[in-house]
This record gives C-alpha cells, sequence and structure tokens, in this order.
C-alpha cells in the first residue's frame, strides 16, 4: 500500500484534463505533500492507498480550485459605493482617495475571505501597495500571482490633459518590482508568484514599458495588464504615439504569450483578434464592465479566433463580489445574449475559464488548473445535496456541470485544500483568524467613510445623490 | 404598551413604500396576528410596544418577502438537464414526457425550499396540476398565488401544424378553474390565491380565453399567461386569426390591468409599449430566457412606456433555479448591457421589482411588498455581516441596497416571516420536514431519469451529446 496524506473518495471528480469536464463517476484523488499523485476511481485507488485522512465526498463534486484570474484586491472594501453611476470612476474616486495601506490590506482580507467561501483558490491580486498584503496572504494559504499596479504618470494637471511621466516615478516603480520577485517570486513553496502589472498604456511611459517587457523575459515572468479599458486610455496614447493601444503594445514587442489583457472594451474586432492570434490571454470580468460601463468584454471574439479566455472578478467595488460562481453564471448569460444563441459559451466552458482554460491563460497550467498526478493540490468539495443544486442526475444527462456554473450560490463549497493543506472546512477558514479580520475590516471601512464623507458630498456623486433621495 | 406579537428592532429597515427604498435607520416593526401594526424608528416602537417575541436586527437589513411573479413550479426537478442547447424546448421534452403527478408535487417543494432559503415568500406557481401541490404550500407556510396551466389543445399531430382545439378539453380545464377557485381562492387566511392561467394563445381557443376573461371579470382574478413568449406561438396566432398575440389578447378584450404578461420576447416594440399602455404588467424572467432562447425580455421598453415590471424565476428546469437574488442582478446586468449604460435599471429599481413594484404588477399590493402598517406581515431579515454583503456603509452612501441586489448569494436570508409566522430562521426550515422532502425529491428525480434515459438517447438532446463527450 502506498501512503496518502489525503484520499478524497467517492466523489463525482471533475479533473477538467483534456478538452471536457475530464469526469470520473465515484472517482477518487490521493494528495501526498502539496501535490496530487494519482486520480482514478475509487474502487483503484481505495485498493492500493492507505491514507491518515480520509475524505468521502459521496454527493460531493470534486473539483480544481477556481482562479480569479484578475481582481484589485486592495479596494474590496469599497463594495456598492460606485454603482448604478453614468461615471464609476468619478462616483469611487472620492473614496479611492480616502484609502490607507491599512485599507489595501483589509481589502486583500475580504477578498479572500469572500473568495474562500466560494471556492477560489488562486488569486491574481494587481493591486497598488501588494507587497503590503502579502504576509497576510501568505498566512491565510491561499495562492496567489501577485503584481504591483505600476505606473510612472504624474498626476494630471487638468482634466483630459494626458499625464506627464517622471524619471523619479519610474525608478521607484521599478524598485518596488525588484524588491516584489527578490521576496516572494516563488515564496512559500510557490504558492506565491510575481506577474508584471504595468497599469495601462496610458499610465506607463514607454521606457517604463520597454523595462518592464525586458524584466518579463529575463526572469520569466507574465505581465499583468488592463488593455484598452476605457476611451481615456486610446485616446492619450493616439495623442502620445499615433496609434491605439494594442497598436502600440505590438509594436514596443508586448503583444505575446506573455500579456495577460483585461477588458479590451475598447478595441475594434480586429485589435481583438489581433491580440488573440498574437497569443495574448485575456481576463475576461462580464459583471464588472456590464456595472462599471455598461460593457460586455468581447470574449466571444477573442475566443472565436483561438485565444485563451480566463475569468476574473476584477474588484468589488465594481463586481461587486469576488464570487466566481455568480461569474461563471454571468460569463454564460452575457455572451449567450450578446450571440442571441442559447447553446454559445456553453457551462462546461464556462467552467474550463474558472479552472484548466484559467490556468493556461495565467501561465500555471504546470501547476493548477486540473486533477492530475504530479499538479498542486488546489481542490473543493461542492455539496451536491444543497436545495440549489438539488436533484442530481447523472444519465442519461449529467446535470452536474450546469447547475454548478448556472445555479451554485458559492456556499455549497464545503471543502477546499489549497497545496496539499485543507484551508477551509465545512464554514471554517482554517489558517487565520477571520472574526478579528472581520473586525479590522469593519473599522478600515468606518474610516473610509469618515474621510471620503466631505468629498462624496461636495462632487455628489450619482450614489451620493440616490442615498440622499432614498433610494438607496 | 401595546401588545405585539413580534417586534423586530434595530435594522436597516427598507419598507419600500413610496417610490424608493424606503429608508429607515435603527428602524423597527411591530406585527400583531398575521398583519404589521406599525414601522418607525426604535426608539419610537421600543417606547410603545411590550412583545412576547423581541427580534434584535442589528446589522440586518429588514425587507419585504421577495415576490417570484413567475415560476413553474412543478417542472423544478428537471434543473440543469436542457441548459446550451439551442433548443431548450426538445432538449426538455423527454424529460417532461416522464413526469408524473409526483414530479410535479416533489417540484414546488424544491422551489419552495430553494425559494425559501434565498428570501422568497410569495410564489406564483403557474403549473400544470397544481391543485396537487396546494395543500404543500398551505403547511409550508409560504404565500402563493396559484394558477393552473390551461389549455384545450390537442396534441399536434404533426410538427409544426397547429394543434385543434377540443371542446372536452376545454370543458375539463375550466372544470379545474372552477374547481380551484371555489376550494383555493383566499385560502389559508388569504395566504393562498388563485390566477387565472391560460397557457398562451397558441395553446388555447377563443372560446376558451373569452370564458376565462368573464370568469376573470366576475371574480376579480387576474390573468397570469405567456405571451409572445416563442416564433410558433406568432406564427400558429396568425395562420387562425390573422393577427398577432398581442392584438388578438387586444381584440378579445384582454389586453388590461388584469393581464400579468410574461416574456414578450416575440413582439415588436411597438406591441410591447401597447401592452404596456393597456395597463398589463410584465413578468419579467431574465436569467430564463437568456438560458432557454439568448434573448433578454424587453423590460426595458415596458417600464419606459410606464408599464409595471415584476420578477420572475420562471423556472429551475431553466433558470436554473429559484433565488430571487440572483435574478435581481441578472436583472441589472442583462439591461444595462442592452442599454450600453451602467446608470439603467438601478438596484433599488431590481429590489422595488421584486418587492413593492411586483406586488402591484401582480395585483397584491394591498397586502404584500411593502413594510407599513395595515400590510400582511411577510419580512425577511439578511445578515448584512456576512462576508459578501461587508462592509456596510450607511454615510456618505448607504452600499446596502447596490450589496443586497449584486452581492447577495441567498443565504445571507437569516429569517423570513410569511402572515406573521417565522417559516425559516437561522438555516431551519420551520413548517415542514425539509429533509424528507429532499428525499421524496431525490426519489423522484431517479424515477424521471430511469424513464427518460431511452427518449433522451434516442433522440439524442444536446445536453445528452455533451454527457457522452465528456464535456458535462
Amino acid at each position: 500500500m502506498i501512503h496518502a496524506d489525503i484520499l478524497i473518495v467517492h466523489g463525482d471528480v471533475f479533473t477538467m484534463a483534456g478538452n471536457g469536464s475530464g469526469y470520473i463517476g465515484d472517482g477518487a484523488v490521493a494528495i501526498t505533500g502539496n501535490r496530487i499523485v494519482e486520480t482514478g476511481t475509487s474502487e483503484s485507488l481505495s485498493a492500493r492507498y492507505m491514507t491518515s485522512r480520509l475524505i468521502d465526498a459521496t454527493d460531493r463534486a470534486v473539483l480544481p480550485g477556481l482562479i480569479d484570474a484578475h481582481v484589485h484586491g486592495g479596494i474590496a472594501l469599497l463594495r456598492g459605493i460606485a454603482q448604478d453611476s453614468a461615471s464609476w470612476l468619478s462616483s469611487i474616486q472620492p473614496f479611492i482617495n480616502a484609502m490607507s495601506l491599512d485599507a489595501l490590506q483589509a481589502g486583500a482580507m475580504l477578498t479572500a475571505i469572500e473568495g474562500l467561501r466560494a471556492g477560489t483558490t488562486c488569486f491574481c491580486d494587481n493591486s497598488p501597495g501588494i507587497a503590503h498584503s502579502l504576509p497576510f496572504y501568505e498566512k491565510a494559504g491561499v495562492r496567489v500571482a501577485a503584481s504591483p499596479l505600476t505606473s510612472d504618470a504624474m498626476p494630471a494637471t487638468a482634466a483630459g490633459t494626458p499625464p506627464e511621466f517622471s524619471d523619479e516615478m519610474r525608478g521607484f516603480a521599478l524598485l518596488e518590482v525588484h524588491d516584489l520577485i527578490g521576496r516572494w517570486n516563488g515564496a512559500a513553496d510557490g504558492r506565491i508568484n510575481v506577474q508584471l502589472g504595468p497599469r495601462a498604456a496610458d499610465f506607463c511611459s514607454e521606457r517604463l514599458l520597454c523595462e518592464l517587457r525586458d524584466l518579463s523575459v529575463k526572469h520569466g515572468l507574465r505581465i499583468h495588464m488592463h488593455l484598452a479599458q476605457d476611451t481615456r486610455e486610446v485616446e492619450q496614447v493616439y495623442w502620445r504615439y499615433g496609434v491605439r493601444p494594442v497598436e502600440l503594445l505590438h509594436r514596443l514587442g508586448l503583444l505575446d504569450e506573455r500579456l495577460i489583457a483585461a477588458h479590451l472594451i475598447c478595441c475594434t474586432p480586429e485589435e481583438v483578434e489581433l491580440a488573440a492570434r498574437s497569443g495574448v490571454s485575456m481576463a475576461f470580468c462580464p459583471s464588472s464592465l456590464l456595472l462599471c460601463d455598461g460593457i460586455l468584454p468581447p470574449a466571444d471574439v477573442f475566443m472565436d479566433a483561438g485565444g485563451l479566455v480566463a475569468l476574473g472578478t476584477d474588484e468589488t467595488g465594481s463586481n461587486n463580489g469576488a464570487n466566481l460562481f455568480s461569474e461563471m453564471k454571468a460569463a454564460c448569460l452575457g455572451l449567450k445574449m450578446k450571440r442571441s444563441d442559447a447553446s454559445y459559451m456553453p457551462t462546461w466552458r464556462a467552467l474550463r475559464m474558472a479552472t484548466a482554460d484559467g490556468a493556461r491563460a495565467i501561465g500555471l497550467d504546470h501547476e493548477i488548473g486540473t486533477l492530475e498526478a504530479g499538479k498542486k493540490a488546489d481542490i473543493i468539495l461542492v455539496d451536491l445535496n444543497r436545495p440549489s443544486l438539488v436533484p442530481v442526475m447523472r444519465r442519461p444527462v449529467r446535470n452536474i456541470v450546469p447547475n454548478l456554473v448556472l445555479s451554485a450560490r458559492g456556499d455549497e463549497v464545503c471543502l477546499s485544500i489549497i497545496d496539499g493543506k485543507i484551508v477551509y472546512e465545512n464554514g471554517r477558514i482554517m489558517r487565520f483568524d477571520e472574526r478579528a479580520s472581520m473586525e479590522f475590516i469593519r473599522e478600515t471601512a468606518d474610516e473610509i467613510c469618515r474621510c471620503a464623507n466631505r468629498e462624496a458630498a461636495e462632487t455628489r456623486t450619482a450614489p451620493y445623490a440616490m442615498t440622499q433621495n432614498g433610494e438607496y
């Protein structure tokens, strides 16, 4: 008999290996250390493995942990204060201005708590001051691909004026990047990785973009970046360089498989196709962009051109939460609506976006995304006996995947394993004090409200007006 | 001191009275028997009421119970077996054919369980064999507006051929309706009401429609009906009468404030506007129609023409659940996307659709939909300390409504009162044995699978093929 640290048996196992869901009925997964050593039928694995921790997964879906490919954990505390507004950015600005480093860390905590409670195991956090949040993420036991929001743009002196770039800011930005790579890339047994995070082409000088490109090549790091995310970016890039953002990145040698591009909402179809064909991956955040701009990002065009798409929640201040189950449903609803075709964007593709395809898109598919021997053990169990997932049918139609994507609320997740360790079980987060974190989150949010009060009132943001009018 | 059976204090109370959210900070609600006797501040009500059941609602949102204005509870067991298909109807047909009366009752149970666990207190159930489910609903303590799916159409003899109508079937249908009105309208202290439910203009003869219209006038009952729900309906009505469905109902005197019309997806904008201006209400089921047909129903056109819109989940076999929180979010995402405007369909309007406006739309606003003195006590409490709703901000922007609509998963509902009685509290359904019901649901679903197996395989439905291909 072989010893496994954890042996999961009798589950409806979806390995997500291959091109579909990789279903194994009455399936089993054996884990030793931080890796999966074997996946197969319960009969086969039970006969050959002994274990100190046997998990009976009867009526549980066993899945790769979900991957949030684009999330600004830092600003999670700004939930619900800039919705329903024709200008999300100007509505949220008074609150952004009121944020401290404590608020960024509290945001990471809230993202981890909400995400863990809904099956997310890997967070691609693209936040300012990310280094400040990484000690918490390390302790929390979650997997992180961390990128700083890098910029060398000075604050604009007048509205609509493109910012000037500062050599001093570029220096500081690169110092932060080097420091992050040195201290954190591959930390916590490889559970924490670093990506480069130029904020967008209008927030970075050409020189900064090129230096980040060279760093990316040198260290083998992905670049996680907003691309064509708003008209301001398109206009400023055109004003500065005489080309649009996708063309600029193409010229600078950034448009390749090292790039994970978020949003792409201000692209022509040809630009979307060029990005996809150049090997760029797309971080698709449907709810967030619909709530901020009323626009569904062109994931369909990107996929149809052969591009890889990962799913992201973007940020709790827009989305307005960190729940990938809700995001998988939004992806299906939005794309079916855009294409006027109920068979477009089938649920199993949404599940792949949040697992196997997401892992490929962010360059972590050698480690996570499927349940296969040799992969890191990032695994979630979902209780199929919960009312939102009942009845379970296995033949003639297996309804588990559609129900996970379209019916699950997130609270059906009953166990999460990250890097071989149980981090969440039956409502309890195991590796940090959730109650203390929530207290810190509440206190920090109160402080933000105190600081933002005057500016929100003076600028009379749309949500402020709705509060005053008694609509909120 | 005045005695109240239940006194709720210290809540964030959203009465939904007036035109907004009717917010009362540190609010209170006093209940005696099955009615609300007063709503106001905690200070004011605590000074004047004594009670045997004091509920501390600190950090709880206190809301009218949610109203599901269009739901086919009977077919809830068919969750997730006909998704991702270009023809939902042909994919679900083998399973519909396999359903028994037991399955219809089990479906009502599942709808009640899932709905209660997500804040729904009133179910407008439009199902075949509805009389079979009403004893359960009565026992479960939920509010129901029940309509039978009435039809006098014979099974079509050939595909595409309009059905013939049968006098005998019309007779049976009307007998069912009369029986339902006599036995159930106003039953359980008015908690159960009857609506008339002609299935659609292609499933009912002109004579049946007119008889139902006359019954509606005679008994003061609403007519709850699909209208322009698919191209088949439009084509058959045109073939039969030379007009389209909206015009037909107009001619027959059915297009008025007694009519609750579901879907309207095959309408011209002018037809939608005519219906709205005629006083018709719309049952808006965004997820369901997007998942079945890839089409968002024209609720924006209907509202812009002054029509009243209620929210419905339609059915677990399409939607694919009975969760109005998820549906409020889908309504916002879908309409913001359709209008390319993030300020369109603000969250507070979605909350009104599921409460006050929904109640008006279905003609029950004299009883439910707001928290006001004299209304029936249908009230839910939502725990704002749950990670998905944190942080709570009250000024300068009150973020509770956006978070309820866009972030809540449904499991944050911690207490539901229907007709003055607590029916759900902290995860426990109080009035029936949930475990036994779930067992019945599972057994009945297994039986459906056994019966549908052969036909699904022979017709090779799209979800059957996806199961065989390993995509599901």
